[in-house]
């Protein structure tokens, strides 16, 4: 059982890492970090290989903790790109032949699209994907939701903006692909230059889309304010840049036009998109959402390591 | 409870760290190596994340098998400047608050005085300092006290003299901070351009303190002799570095006029202000440092996990 | 107890390694992955270190899974090229005696000749070379003789071609100095420019060695096919690599001449010298080489650590 692509991930699947993570953060929270015996013996003498082509501190590091939590064992390889078997040309296929003897699960990051299947197709244990570019990334995705569930009760009847680089962020990409199982109302708020692919409007239909380059029109109206930051890099003219750049930054101003209940996300490195003095505000949700990580990725480890229950696919 | 600075240390911490580094060094000793059960369980079920933003593999390695000695697991980012969300211009105190959901305590090195204080505001966890620039390195300093004391028995009535680099030296200026609690009589021997800082001296006021540029003059009245390198880098002029270099060098021929009971330390990696034939003398006591960072880490870990104990303010 | 050379392995020990590695191989297989409890107990409390001044994810994590499944755990140094002591000038002794403070055995690849046993001059605890420039790998010729004698069902009496690069390969040179314990019939295959060395070829004396240039004169007559890869760098005349390089490629067509029971080997990894369409014969056994790594180094490391038994030395 792999972990590569939204789009395979089933309504099923979703509700059952949902119930476990909810139950692993319980467990946390009574506990006061101590572990359970239990839960420690989810993954006893099994090993996660963690295997970044690209660097991802955080998303490595909540990745080990989630198996260390259940009990077990980490390798890592945290730059291969750097590393000499890919730079003598082996293969990805090759590469997972070989790495997959030396663990039971890889959590996989690499910096093209599509890597992390083609690796999965050598490898003899179960890959997850940490990110593939601007492609996919799944376990942020069901985090992501996970956040919406326990802080709104409910995904459905939602009204959800998704705020800044719809083109380039795999974090929206991942995160619509799952919304085809909800009925919510999305708002897609970007420059146009950085809108969301074609490919991705397409995994969209049939839900209610509104699309502006404006945050100030919609803000008013939404319950989820997911923001990703914009980046000086993507745009070709300087100037287009510095036109837009502020219509995308979070504020105590632009929030008092906001529902009181409405929460603010980000799926973190934030650079200035959202303002210090937000932190204090009691929508802000984006370390709380960092924080859910772990929980999550401990189900979804634990799905994956005991396999003994529902397929990804519909 | 956070270690960052040894000028907050209290007398009543030290003794504590001192006495549990014994008793694990001594069951160390007993049990060639064998972990003990009792031991093995203070850690269990934690994680220690170590995050180095400047690579220092002995100081790293010696926190990590520390908490692997007390039944703890590793998270490690050994070289976080080259990692995607510090280039992207996270705060570190973002950092903080995402890394400390993955991990129980953090130790934690960077190249900038004062970065350490900063990311211990955002941490949900204790904060370890393994060093931040020219500034602190508390449990260093720590573990050159256990060494004197285990070495000679006490540390109030030494002469102790402070070799070599004292501007820039993070190790001698968190020693320095440290001897406020003990009634030793002190020698700077350096280079006038690399003499011990203002604000240094200052918490030293009410010890008995010798200046000179000359080893060779005090080297026969001290009971302790601590070397750090003076790096040419840190001269303009190379002929200043020329000039002086040769006097901060430790070999058989100056020790003959050290007392025979003197102790010979030095935080390491040594270059060659030590020569290599003095490693044989019995006076020379820098690998015994580096052995004794274990169990000190071990003690500073248990006492930070437990957090049962003592403050570490006065 | 090190080890630091083919040459100093003695019969009784590479035959100790394959019965155990054997017994780890048959536990693993019987037990899907799950470590036994007799098994998890061999190094439970200890600490392997893998300092790799060269980077080599494959034999770090190789290493690393075997201590993990052996129950112990694991501090890694996976660049150590780039760590401030070994750049400011620390010698390799210096390093080794402050290291092995901190864990229970170690496993150091360096990039140059004669570095490993300089290192473990200053080592308190055992060393075993995981590879040293174009010298020796060891563990390497263990896990190959491993691979041969399981495929084979034993080695006397075989005819083995060792192909490629014979000049720089360290596997190919570790592996010939296990060939004295061995009556076997060895065919070598290179380019002139990349023939094996003269030191090499005097240990082998009292075998009988065929050499060649032309790897199609002689593979109908072997039972085992060692190829290694041929580096353009290799060259200083780009015509003479062109020259080359073709009749060092393995695929189905030239395979059509080789035994049956031939089985194809490869220390990995490959570039383009062995066909990907060569995967799916039956002969080909490099990735089951890749798998017996791990049962090899648990076999070793569990020799090293328990240090209970025969001597490496003849």
């Amino acid at each position: 059982m792999n972990i590569i692509s939204s789009k395979d991930i089933s309504k099923e699947f979703i509700e059952n890492i949902f119930k476990r993570a909810s139950e692993f953060e319980e467990r946390t929270k009574v506990e006061t970090r101590l572990i359970a015996s239990e839960q420690n013996d989810i993954a006893k003498g099994k090993i996660l290989a963690t295997i970044f082509y690209e660097p991802s501190t955080r998303t490595r590091m909540s990745f080990e903790s989630a198996m260390i939590r259940l009990g077990g064992n980490v390798i890592s390889a945290s730059d291969m790109k750097n590393i000499s078997s890919s730079k003598k040309g082996e293969s990805l296929k090759d590469s997972a032949k070989v790495i997959s003897n030396y663990c039971d699960v890889i959590a996989i990051r690499h910096n093209e699209k599509g890597a992390v299947e083609e690796f999965s197709k050598g490898s003899k244990v179960p890959v997850i994907s940490a990110g593939d570019g601007a492609n996919e990334h799944p376990t942020q995705a069901l985090l992501d939701f996970y956040t919406i569930e326990k802080e709104k009760g409910t995904i459905d009847g939602l009204k959800i903006v998704l705020v800044g680089d719809l083109k380039y962020g795999r974090t929206v990409h991942s995160l619509s692909k799952l919304l085809k199982h909800y009925n919510v109302e999305l708002y897609l708020v970007s420059p146009e230059l950085l809108k969301m692919p074609e490919e991705i409007m397409s995994e969209l239909a049939g839900l209610k889309i509104h699309t502006t380059e404006n945050l100030s029109e919609v803000i008013s109206e939404v319950d989820v304010l997911y923001m990703t930051r914009v980046q000086k890099e993507r745009f070709e003219n300087p100037f287009d840049y510095e036109k837009c750049k502020d219509a995308y930054i979070i504020d105590n101003e632009i929030l008092k036009s906001a529902k009181k209940e409405m929460i603010i996300m980000h799926p973190l490195p934030r650079v200035n998109e959202i303002k210090e003095e937000v932190d204090l505000d009691s929508r802000a949700k984006y370390f709380k959402q960092a924080e859910n990580a772990v929980y999550v990725r401990m189900a979804i480890l634990e799905e994956v390591i005991t396999n003994d229950g529902l397929r990804i696919t519909n």
